[in-house]
């Protein structure tokens, strides 16, 4: 693609900002899958450095043939290092800006990491989750969506209720998306996600922990459909959140495909 | 999950089907990533078989605690080997009645084959492409969403005009995702992102062919913009298509990231 | 990549043909993930039509600059549809001499279909697994590797024993690769490993099928070490085999981690 | 999995510890798909942080029933943060002695990124790699294999010299795997790699830059076997190299496949 930038006054042609006559505006423009690394804000450690996955697209005014895609990544270049949530504003300014456009977006996905102590031996070790920050700025209009997605156990309640021993239990992923008008954690996220499974997840655990968490599922058996609803009705009472999704998908441990359920939330409807 | 049918008259209770107080409908709640047998119309060849990988959901109202999931199998093995686009609502409405819902949702993405010559040996060979059909009948209103993946040839522009020879080319992933209101093949979405694109591509090429493959990209440069800037034009004037989006993803050969456009039709805006 | 044939004979100089000077034979070229229609031999069925990757490849002496990458798809596509196991050797065959190769090689893999019925209800449904099979014919000498994976139940012996109820357990998938010297039903791989899992899995359970899966999973408690174990007893047993390697990996439900194991056959040794 | 450590002695019995019959070693007993932070030492910046996905096995002799899961996670947090190259040796002697195991084995998968100046304007970017380290202890036999993955431009020569312009060219990927006796850094990997290409890439190209690039591929153009061959010989000539696999995979512009070549090293034939 076009590499040019404000920098360049070389006599190579501007195939990009010459006019476009079809009359077709694009919604989004721009790089995807770059692999980067990033700070980014926890609660318990101040920061942690780990490594993006990268989205960052403008749109594009029906005149204009291209975009100079060389600036997305100049942008990111110039915050290397220091890329957070914290400025991402700032970043998608300085894209505006720098691609003369009016509305800027970025996608930020990586693996975040945090330290829990087993819940009897208190053995600690990191476990990790996935997480994602999509920000948008139209013109001044900023916004931040918050995705998350947190590996749990769910167990079966009728597997349990019909079974005169034993109860299917698997690993689930849960994952919340938010837009929020107060600052959440992505911490406060997780735990919101674990207490509504039927056991939390950890990285570590000795044999009273292993005892401790096989019989923690069985006294909290979950259907797919009991994760989300549990996550719908917390978040629906959380004053932050503006809208939301909640989804779960239990990869069966008697099947060979998963459960799954999605609830939207119904503030904006 | 919940393993009950209409069939079953066993004493063993049916946990899902009992009240459930948190008063929050689920939108979807169903299965997912089951590996299928299915059958496509094709144009050519009346009918081509081919694996689906399939998702099944319906809506489920607060009061019920949660969905029969071995019932969507059950219609899905009734189908077996006749499942294609003519019988989804039939299906559909079998999954509404078999789980009492008012909404049911199906999703079927398979590989593709067509069957093509190439450009000027005449040699045939078969394509593979990306097909999505999404299903769903809320009462007696149905409605089915079509995607197309289709690989391309895509030339840049920029690198062909500002250097002294050769361009830089690549793979493109261009996707068209749509809704009409008269039957649109297959066939007929691949050949419109096939012509909006440098060059389509070939299972076998001999030697005149590369020859010609090579010169038709080099004279038909696109850059990401053009391409879908081309298809929502074509889009807009077929009279079939009720709202479309189209998506083009560059694998630049230049860089280790992706360049990425996208447009929603404004039909229905 | 040269696009010449026996076919041709047009002015287009032929590139591969020419000299190398490096000295250096290379020992697998060709060509990779051509996604192909394929009919597998099915015990219960006579043959099942599904979808394969392939890939295609032959040894090229030093003194040869390129090899002639259509000539492989030209030969996939003369067995369009009646590609098998059992005409494997001979599409190697063809493969050798079109490209004048003393060595020629192919993978194939695909989703293979049984039709399971559900262990009380009896309720009929279609399980999926992955099957490769890898082909190898130097000059004459012919191999065939056959490599199944298979999803089962795994129940942990240690968390069933410490705990007061209840054990955790999680979808694990077994893989056993094989070369034998008479031929061995896939279906006969699947059997022998599922009889060493905690349970099987099916697509369709009914309620009393859920109560017997669960039950049956507790009463059969595997480490992962069980299950490679008990299938290297069974494969050194089995006097077809003149070679296995078996792995179980287990998608821990407590954990975001897999537990492992991995045997390899000492017939050999 | 068992949930033991030398530090329990807690009453829950050792199911693990318990005596095996089958008479049946076990080649390979662990942890997989652990993600987890590390740094890895860096040639220009002393050291990068970024994220691995890891995995951790033991031999199992004969008689032992099961291994002790935990402890392998024990060991990757005591080295928190601080795992690299360097004291690989360490990290498996720790695991050997915990686990009580004639030998011990890691995997390291994590990206690693450059900082590589554009050829013309000089703009610096990152460029991401990926790289995986295998450490082995057996007694106190250590071995370490190398394996980086570098995204490359490759140029069709057959498709420049039939065609009267252009040239089909496409993103390739080189894997070059090794075992040394003398450091090698992965830094020097890359550049050997990048030095046979048609082009290397650069996260951030400037018009000037583009028409380099698109130059520089034109005038090298290299067959999937000219890659691979040119490392061989490379590598066949650096005494450090004890013994080595390259292997070249080029995602085609003219088609939806691979094409594909490899060699190993014949050092230690």
């Amino acid at each position: 693609m076009l590499q040019d930038s404000p920098a360049d006054d070389l006599p190579l042609c501007d195939v990009q900002a010459r006019q476009d006559t079809r009359n077709m505006p694009i919604d989004k423009v721009g790089v995807k899958r770059i692999r980067h690394p990033i700070v980014v804000k926890d609660r318990s450690e101040g920061s942690q450095r780990t490594i993006a996955t990268v989205n960052m697209y403008v749109n594009l005014p029906h005149q204009f043939k291209g975009t100079h895609m060389s600036r997305f990544l100049e942008v990111l270049a110039e915050h290397d290092g220091a890329i957070s949530v914290e400025n991402l504003p700032d970043l998608l300014g300085k894209i505006q800006q720098r691609l003369n456009a009016e509305e800027a977006h970025i996608d930020l996905e990586f693996p975040y990491f945090i330290s829990k102590k087993a819940p009897v031996s208190g053995v600690p070790g990191l476990l990790d989750y996935d997480v994602r920050f999509t920000g948008v700025l139209s013109g001044d209009r900023y916004e931040l969506t918050l995705c998350v997605t947190v590996p749990v156990t769910s167990l079966c309640p009728c597997s349990k209720e019909i079974s005169d021993y034993g109860a299917h239990n698997q690993r689930s992923q849960v994952t919340v998306t938010l837009r929020c008008k107060k600052f959440i954690w992505v911490e406060e996220v997780i735990q919101l996600v674990e207490r509504n499974a039927s056991c939390e997840l950890y990285a570590i655990l000795k044999r009273p922990d292993e005892k401790y968490v096989t019989e923690r599922a069985y006294d909290h058996p979950k259907f797919v459909e009991d994760i989300v609803r549990g996550l719908a009705v917390d978040l629906d009472e959380d004053e932050r959140v503006l809208w939301y999704t909640v989804e779960s998908e239990n990869f069966e441990s008697i099947h060979n495909h998963s459960a799954y359920a999605f609830i939207e939330g119904r503030k904006e409807r």
